[in-house]
């Protein structure tokens, strides 16, 4: 049987969930912590510190007690299938290369995805700004100094005018940096590094487009209920509905996205 | 006449113009503020917002009541001679982009340099974290939430294992590209966009080497006396001490540095 969805009882589950990341975080940011290397000794550097597993194994033992019957996919400690049908995706630091670097842009993320695959909700917390970004059918609000805000997308519809962002040009194949390159040329501002931050500010109306290749499903289900619940579009490379994972792209409005096809579209998967 | 230097009432000054650029700053953040293009229809793109200017003037009033013998050297309203010797280098917004995009990581620069040209107080102010970076004499401190942090760099001793930064790869020509290509594929973690705050970080210990070009004089005097009172190294990229502008090179140690010279040499200025 599947359980009802409540998008209040929820959302008070998530915030907990969020501040005992943060608890378990708060120690280890800008305090020299060692990242071991999960990749190996591979080309690609992928770490992981003790706070992502702490708190991840903080948000575990809440969800086996609250919500026993859902299921959990988490970064660090993978896939564990529930009865319910539902599933929570979570992310504790997305954004781990900021978070060693001491920059305040990584982020815990938590969604809940329906027994379809549909994230539902969405949370992108910023502890350390104070800045809670959640998405669900209500629309997407930022919850920062005891003040909730409804958010949304910008007005820009012109990509020349657009501040657009991805995480990192150089882990793109080539392929996809020509698409970059292309967009770039094209846009008024480029950032970098911002992983599901720069979502974020596309829900809060001062990034107008962010796209992203090699994502997990973790790193995606809760950018989708924040961009839309503020306006935006979230598509993958070829223009179809998003996936949890691989090619994504997210537009303040439908002209902006269009005109970013027009480079992502060679490159899609 | 040149007048003594006081490192303690030059600091509560410095705070009290950082304090009233913020107040100047506030209102357009994340306000959807337009921005004008400073450098007209060329290639690169100059924004300058009504937040830069708001906060110079009010810094320069404030300098005008209580040190008007010293010249004043600011991003938006240029250079004004004094008679002390001594000369306030001012950026509001360093990092408009940023600002523009509505990220925490531009910062206001505020310096005081000397008759020899020498910058012997500076501060990298970033108010929406909370956080005032402050290098002089008596050495570097974090303030934040009413605490007063000392900082030291990290005690990274091989670029194998650095975090680097630099603002924006894509600006370099390309000798410039081709060093940090080589820096970046030796380096552990690169991140971007972060202008002034990244020397921040670099003072507190979790970035451990920044380099840059095309820097002018109210970009960089703020950083030397942040970066040396860790304990870290400014230099140009020919390893000579760092000037007011151009390139510009700060790592952690003597180390990390030479081996950063290695790459950053051949295309010295």
């Amino acid at each position: 049987m599947t359980a009802p969805f409540n998008e209040d009882s929820t959302l008070k589950l998530a915030r907990r969930l969020a501040d005992v990341a943060w608890t378990a975080i708060r120690p280890h940011f800008r305090s020299g912590v060692a990242a071991e290397n999960k990749g190996g000794t591979g080309v690609r550097y992928d770490p992981v510190t003790v706070a992502d597993k702490a708190a991840e194994e903080a948000i575990r033992e809440i969800l086996a007690a609250e919500r026993p019957d859902d299921g959990i996919d988490g970064e660090e400690f993978g896939r564990q299938e529930g009865t319910s049908g539902w599933t929570w995706l979570i992310d504790p630091i997305d954004g781990t290369r900021a978070f060693l670097a001491g920059l305040p842009v990584w982020t815990t993320l938590i969604a809940l995805v329906d027994p379809d695959g549909h994230p539902v909700l969405g949370m992108i917390d910023q502890p350390v700004l104070g800045e809670r970004y959640i998405g669900g059918p209500s629309g997407t609000f930022l919850e920062k100094d005891g003040t909730r805000t409804q958010l949304h997308v910008s007005a820009c519809n012109d990509l020349r005018d657009a501040v657009i962002a991805t995480t990192d040009p150089f882990i793109m194949t080539p392929p996809e940096q020509g698409a970059w390159t292309h967009l770039r040329h094209t846009a008024r501002i480029s950032r970098y590094g911002l992983d599901a931050y720069g979502y974020a500010r596309l829900a809060g109306g001062t990034i107008d487009l962010v796209c992203e290749t090699g994502l997990q499903a973790h790193d995606v289900a809760a950018l989708i209920p924040v961009v839309r619940g503020a306006g935006g579009i979230a598509r993958d490379w070829r223009g179809n509905e998003a996936k949890l994972g691989s090619q994504i792209v997210c537009a303040a409005s439908e002209e902006v996205f269009e005109q970013a096809l027009i480079s992502l579209r060679r490159s899609a998967l």
